[in-house]
């Protein structure tokens, strides 16, 4: 996984943090289908994600709008299972606007 | 590592992505002195981190004049010497604001 080519700020951003209960295999499977709805959306920009005790996957987007219409197409569905499976312990959602932005080496 | 505790939004976010290069005990270091001086800092909020092909550290603040001030006071220190040792083959830090969030089971 790269660091995600963004566009220049603002943009918007979608931090989801999740405390992991009994990881397997429809975890990772949640996950996936989270990534392939989010870059089938339109006004996705990119994807960033790393796990340890807490996973983090961080989304980026060109309008509250787009990120609105992916929480529609995706996330009703992935957070109905995770409740019925107890995949998730906990988790939190956050949407920001992106308002600067640097980096190196990329 | 939990989820971290933030107050009502809005508040400001720094989402830092890495992609590691060689990985060492200097950059574990490095890792933990800029925890360690965020959580010194006035206006810290808390902090999430995960780290896989990517590393993500998200922290939280309650402005952006507190963002700046822990900049000051350790990216500096810290990216020089990350430089100059190699440690980042690319990083990218995103300024945000967070605009709304939500959780569940915290």
């Amino acid at each position: 996984m790269k660091i995600a080519e963004t566009p220049k700020a603002p943009y918007f951003a979608v931090i989801f943090t999740i405390v992991a209960g009994k990881i397997d295999e429809e975890d990772a499977g949640m996950s996936d289908q989270m990534a392939k709805l989010a870059h089938e959306q339109e006004g996705f920009l990119g994807m960033e994600a790393a796990s340890g005790d807490l996973g983090i996957i961080v989304s980026y987007w060109n309008s509250l709008e787009a990120i609105q219409k992916w929480r529609q197409n995706s996330e009703h569905q992935v957070a109905q299972k995770a409740g019925k499976s107890g995949v998730f312990a906990a988790f939190k959602i956050r949407i920001c606007k992106v308002e600067r932005d640097y980096g190196f080496g990329m």
